[in-house]
């Protein structure tokens, strides 16, 4: 056992690198392999069964490349599939993205804390059941808020229309009264700048620093370069936003596994 | 030969409804095989490539249900994957949503005419090339707008987003001065009453009946029950929104095909 000498990610797309740059921020220089699943993007609408069988694909690629710790920087995989993958690869150590934050919110003090997420990430009920069994005092209100990662794909942050679908998904009764709000998709974080401007006195909980330090608890391996980055599909709007909005010039690779 | 006796409809989603229901109105007792690919919605952000493969295994599929006529219920598959498969399949007949739009827009008098459509649409300029090679004086000036896509399957008609998202696309330069605007995607039929809410002395072209009409000139069989609707995974969204606006209480089979 050698300890942990690479860290892999996996998202359907863009979300994941909110978890990278974060992670890039604690742990510089130490090898991270990115998968992003574009050709079965968005996750969020699909069954569990079929984020199951995608999820597994990835995380045996990657650690046929040789990574000991994976994240799973997508909610909609952590929730649908985080404990099958645990079960699948023992070997291995996995952080999904939804574990941290749920320790981070049973921290705080009693309240009512909102939740956007996608479909599945929604109906799985992941945040609300693993939070109730911490901290009962914290209360857990999901939304689902599937157009938003679409909405920032397609290039809408800043246009104010962000802002306008938010405010129009934040009317929803669920969100009355809350004091704190989590990004549960690791597209939201984006949104930041949108919230800011709509919300007032709600405190926007930085997810993907919380899971990035979770990761770095973890690591144990030595610094150095080796960065690699995979595509299922390789689409223009993947790779200009990676480098528009998080400055990713890196060498796509083009890996296409069996579902 | 038997002529034509079953239609065969494909869409990555819900789009291809539209051209179903247009179908339903000039061909009702008509049987119908709709397959909607949900698995692997949107295609419209996809390679040429993966739009390929899903369609021919699909085709293939529709052909084994005793289809002789193909709808090509989408325009990222016709335009990406329409000539590949007529190669691939000589003995079927295929209508594609694009062309019989493409001999509509040639008869116009001279104008400008926008076209709003998927990423992969707008890509392969197949309506401009094709009308150009028709009739040069209707000049066709194409936009993608991606977002209309999930903002439709996500519930957002009429609620005023609908149409400040389609306003925003429409300040784009290209679409300055048109006389007609062609919904170059099967979902964008649903926006015709936002798009009359903003557009003013503009024709909204009726694309899934002019579809419909291209398909009823090659129907010769006779007039029975029996329709058939199957999807590639099972989405709460999409059975929601085809009964919601469709009004289609069908029993959906689940098929899965191999990419």
């Amino acid at each position: 056992m050698s300890g942990i000498q690479k860290i892999g990610l996996f998202d359907s797309g863009l979300g994941g690198l909110t978890v990278l740059r974060a992670l890039n921020k604690i742990l510089p220089g130490v090898p991270k392999v990115y998968y992003g699943d574009t050709l079965h993007l968005p996750y969020g609408d699909k069954s569990d069964a079929a984020i199951i069988g995608y999820s597994t694909a990835i995380v045996q690629f990657l650690k046929d490349e040789g990574c000991q710790l994976i994240v799973i920087a997508c909610n909609s995989a952590s929730a649908a599939a985080g404990k099958a993958l645990v079960e699948q690869f023992p070997e291995l150590t996995f952080i999904n993205v939804i574990d941290p934050v749920v320790d981070y919110l049973a921290a705080l003090p009693p309240q009512k804390v909102g939740l956007l997420g996608t479909r599945a990430t929604v109906r799985s009920g992941a945040y609300s059941q693993k939070l109730a069994a911490k901290n009962s005092e914290v209360e857990l209100h999901a939304l689902a808020t599937p157009l938003l990662v679409p909405l920032i794909e397609d290039g809408f942050l800043g246009t104010g229309i962000d802002a306008s679908v938010l405010a129009h998904y934040l009317k929803d009764p669920a969100m009355k009264g809350i004091t704190s709000l989590v990004p549960g998709c690791t597209h939201y974080p984006l949104l930041e700048e949108a919230a800011a401007s709509i919300l007032s006195g709600v405190h926007w909980v930085d997810a993907p620093s919380i899971v990035a330090q979770a990761v770095a608890k973890h690591w144990t391996g030595e610094h150095s370069e080796g960065n690699a980055f995979y595509l299922s599909d390789r689409t223009d709007n993947f790779l200009r936003l990676a480098e528009k909005t998080f400055g990713i010039d890196a060498q796509w690779e083009l890996v296409r596994l069996e579902d």
